[in-house]
């Protein structure tokens, strides 16, 4: 899907089919907040006036290039995973055989659909640190594209949670449900916090 | 830059130009809600069991789809504005008259840099009420989708107004500058709130 042209992947996503939906917008979400938090790491390196940041800044730029990669894999990632869950819901129901393979498809399709946003999730969390350098080390001509570039995390973190949450909704195995919901409402805090922390950086 | 694909996109996005930058993903977020927006509608509109909210789920589609075109468009238009502000910057000041040409300049690309984002975050704030519909009233299987889209709404219009702010900062018109930073700081308290009422209605 990276391959789509943003108009075409913007009209994918509108269109009565679920997918794409909110789980790939929110890897996509942390793909570009990784590349502004980039953008202003790579507007600071070579310029005098910011030295004492250069060492800090090429990590920035490097561990963010890696991150958007990352996230721009899993735009169809997500997708792909929900494309299982819709599958395993098509399969034939018929005999009590049919019905136990398709309960079993449909649990391990849901694990599955939970697991990889969840994995976004923290994927995009990592940004957090990266916009934060960006912000109160970084060229400050770029101080808003690092405070774009929180909040951009913080919703693809919110957005890919939402997603996980959802599938644990088919998920028949408690104790899977109980650790990703204590492990989503945690990162839920933490990133809440962590975009406040940042925007009180903020000049404005 | 709707026609480039998401790669090349975020590669620009994380390059050491300023452009495209913050203003230009707020655009881009908007039209990405405009579109979840949408799919929820569509997702809606045919089914038996939500007929009742059938016409109104027609209109989110109607207008969430023109938003999202005109949200495609403002990608580009927000960074041709910045681009404008840099060639200012980048005229000749030798002579006095020189330097007053360029001043000027200076002044009306700013003012231009400013007053674009602020029509980008207005018009991503028209999709507040269409994603709570979506939510409220639209496809319970797809009530994620609206709460993905109400939260790239609200980045996006927060994302756009901190693009007003900074250009705010190289403006002379002291009456340009106050009713902008005023409108601003409404537009910001009421599109927080708003994202905090549709939050509210989440099952999760």
């Amino acid at each position: 899907m990276k391959n789509m042209t943003i108009d075409e992947f913007a009209a994918m996503v509108a269109s009565n089919s679920p997918v794409p939906g909110g789980g790939s917008i929110a890897a996509l979400s942390g793909a570009l907040s990784a590349a502004l938090a980039q953008m202003v790491a790579n507007l600071t390196i070579g310029k005098k006036k910011y030295a004492d940041s250069e060492a800090e800044m090429r990590e920035v730029s490097e561990k963010a290039e890696a991150l958007r990669h990352t996230l721009l894999e899993d735009i169809e990632r997500d997708s792909q995973a929900y494309n299982r869950v819709m599958e395993a819901y098509r399969m034939a129901k018929d005999t009590d055989e049919e019905k136990l393979l398709r309960n079993n498809a449909i649990e391990q399709s849901a694990r599955k659909a939970a697991e990889v946003p969840f994995q976004v999730a923290c994927i995009a969390y990592e940004i957090m640190p990266l916009a934060e350098a960006a912000v109160a080390r970084g060229n400050a001509n770029a101080v808003t594209d690092g405070l774009v570039a929180a909040m951009m995390a913080r919703t693809a973190v919110l957005s890919a949670l939402f997603n996980v949450r959802i599938n644990l909704g088919t998920i028949s195995d408690a104790d899977f449900v109980k650790e990703y919901s204590e492990k989503s409402d945690r990162l839920q805090n933490d990133v809440l916090a962590y975009e406040k922390k940042i925007l009180e950086l903020s000049p404005f």
